[in-house]
């Protein structure tokens, strides 16, 4: 036995054992076991199955590190999976490659899918454009129901849904009308397609619309797909309802993690490099850092304040977060009743006109426990707060309902804020709002104490 | 002209005034346009529209205060539309009635809607039963493709969706697999429906399932409907992906209200009463007000060495937010990375070993800040920090590594805390994490102040 001979026995006994188990999971299971191999184990498992499975798999974009797993496929056989994959997903894939990578594959596709892939990547990211996929059906509105019937029956295998089917004007190609396939079945094979059309014309996106506008549109008409069609009513793609669902699963994570005081990430948390999460966050903080450097600045203008009554700066720290609490709750509730579009952005006073009262309330609650702590700290003698701890309760009681009532509306109105100025009102982050209440927040606090203690303490 | 008469003929033009507009709207356009008005018109409306387009708005859960609408309909024309209507809506309006209400409309209802709705309502909200609807397709094994496309034909019209078709055992009625619509249509008319049926075994969830994992599988394997079945693996019910889409929806809504601090709301905000409002703020604000008075227990503490060097409560506000926004940052990765499953509660140890060197490394960049800060302030002669500001300046970069690492680590730590304790990880708030920073922040800062000054300013 030759040493070349052991070697490429070894290789198939390799191979038969890393596809092995593959035959016994669905293609969400497969996913999730290329998901546990080491990147180059992943392409051989993939260059030894049928196309059909590794075209299958390659089109889950739960699939981590797809593109790094394709270029390490044989060109021949990657060229073929990619004019059999999903056009969407395809060019997705392309994407993840590298200049070089490109280049050598392109010239191995069939033309159709070159210009398709090309022509899909021009779109921007988080448009429909660039979620829509080609391979969607559709008919002269000329056609019966029957021809309508047989001619999906053909096309079945090569289209992401055939549950809408769009109705061409037979001359011009502009989009008619839309047929659900369960309407399409019921009709009368020799009747026109019009008749199991629906009555209203379909809801359709322009290629540039942002993705969140997509899903609530698909979201409010309960569709299963949408067209996306150019200025001249001419269908270019559709984005289905798979992909709205991966859509608004990124958008909620980018969501919280914007609103925890980050910049989003792109990846799970565990393929994250060390430095592109330093990058993520440290921008942010810093940011924050030098907002925050406010309230040092704001305390060394008190200083003598706070030299006189050092049991004013007791309680700073505890006014402080109230205001930054109350903030992040008014800002939590705006951020999504505006990406819900529940309010629109001229609603501002009305929330305003909420906020105000309730602010003023949850400060006075607030106010009352602190109110209660000193005076049981006071007289079980726990703490002495001085002659003038009467004065000193009344004074952070007072301002608490100042810091909250800011807290309140300063944290509902920055989303409007946001959006006014053509930024995501998610970026209005806890920690943003946290920073922009304590710096003011100090300010409120020394004023009510010169008010009230002025003459006594200070 | 009689008075009564005087008094129709009014009755009839104000209707015809409500009813007119609907005619150029799509149900979407339909349902806003009756959320705009006062519930006794939007009722009025439904009452006088054919029954199939009051029953597709009423079907719209987008319909807001759907319950009080429906509650003010003439009893037979509500009985009627109750039995059209897909029966998932129909049991949830059905919910939203109040007890006498639902007493007058039950002995109205057909059997057989009466019984469904009865056994949907006990279902627990939230899981896969309670968002099910029972009006979906099946067929028995031992039917050919030609019989089960025109037995789909006849039930059209009745089935929430006909694109998955469950097939059964014809004895045991057990599911055995399913076909998908596109597929059926492709088979041969005398084949077996198995001919075209899924080669994997379907994938189910049970009634008591939560609707986040029901969300979560249906995006895994790019389903339009799950099947929920029994121990008995009899099929209950359906979850279609359009309940999913608004499912989502509402999740991240609920976490991000909880990640800002407070109870979830149930409704949108311009919905919710003033007193109730207040009652979902109200709670976390005034525990977290309770968790914070430690702060002015801590500075109680060290109120002597505050006195002696005020300098030192310049930098509290600083040093406590830097804590408590690391420490968000960290939480929303985390609370991100648990409910996409990307993380499992074993994870933790791995987390942490990741978080603690990011933690030290922006607590240096923070630290490298601060020190810029003083030394430009004394420098310049902006404030003067005292003889001894070069070792207040290495104090509190030595201070914001240490807060900004304890930050990054409670913070990540925090969910993986909450969900062994059986808590949605979503419930560690940034105000909560800030919280529970700033005390131990404080503790942390005047320990090194005291290491580091003992002996010079303190």
């Amino acid at each position: 036995m030759t040493n070349l001979h052991h070697a490429s026995t070894m290789a198939r006994r390799r191979i038969a054992a890393l596809t092995g188990p593959l035959s016994a999971f669905n293609t969400a299971d497969a996913v999730e076991y290329l998901n546990g191999l080491k990147q180059p184990d992943a392409a051989l498992v993939l260059a030894n199955v049928p196309l059909e499975r590794a075209v299958k798999i390659l089109e889950q974009p739960e699939l981590k590190h797809a593109g790094r797993i394709f270029a390490r496929l044989p060109l021949e056989q990657a060229a073929g999976m990619l004019v059999e994959m999903a056009d969407d997903r395809a060019t997705d894939i392309f994407n993840e490659l590298d200049e070089s990578e490109r280049e050598h594959l392109l010239p191995l596709l069939a033309t159709n899918t070159r210009l398709v892939i090309q022509k899909l990547m021009r779109y921007p990211a988080n448009t429909a454009g660039s979620l829509m996929t080609t391979e969607f059906a559709s008919v002269p509105a000329d056609w019966t129901v029957a021809q309508a019937l047989s001619y999906l029956r053909e096309v079945e295998r090569t289209r992401e849904t055939i549950y809408a089917i769009y109705v061409m004007d037979p001359v011009t190609r502009q989009l008619e009308q839309m047929v659900t396939l369960r309407r399409l079945i019921t009709g009368n094979p020799d009747d026109s397609i019009l008749s199991v059309a629906q009555v209203n014309t379909p809801v359709t996106v322009g290629p540039l619309v942002d993705q969140e506008e997509v899903a609530r549109l698909i979201r409010r008409h309960d569709l299963l797909s949408i067209p996306v069609v150019d200025t001249d009513h001419y269908v270019l793609g559709i984005v289905t309802v798979d992909d709205i669902l991966d859509t608004l699963i990124e958008e909620s994570t980018e969501d919280v993690q914007k609103f925890g005081g980050m910049e989003a990430l792109d990846k799970p948390y565990m393929q994250i490099g060390f430095s592109q999460m330093l990058k993520k966050r440290a921008g942010w903080l810093s940011v924050l850092f030098l907002g925050e450097m406010l309230t040092a600045s704001a305390m060394q203008h008190y200083d003598e304040e706070l030299a006189k009554t050092v049991v004013l700066a007791l309680f700073i720290p505890l006014i402080m977060s109230s205001g930054g609490n109350s903030g992040s709750q008014a800002t939590s509730l705006l951020i999504r009743a505006l990406a819900l579009g529940e309010l629109k952005l001229h609603d501002w006073w009305r929330v305003a006109l909420r906020e105000l009262p309730t602010g003023v309330t949850l400060g006075a609650i607030l106010g009352a426990l602190a109110v209660i702590r000193i005076v049981v700290w006071q007289k079980t003698g726990l703490y002495d707060y001085g002659p003038y701890w009467v004065l000193l309760a009344v004074t952070i009681a007072v301002t608490l309902i100042g810091i909250v009532s800011f807290g309140s509306m300063a944290g509902s109105m920055l989303p409007f804020i946001m959006k006014k100025l053509g930024f995501d009102p998610a970026s209005a982050s806890a920690p943003f709002v946290a920073t922009l209440v304590d710096v003011s927040g100090l300010v409120i606090y020394f004023s009510i104490a010169a008010w009230i203690l002025g003459g006594t303490m200070l």
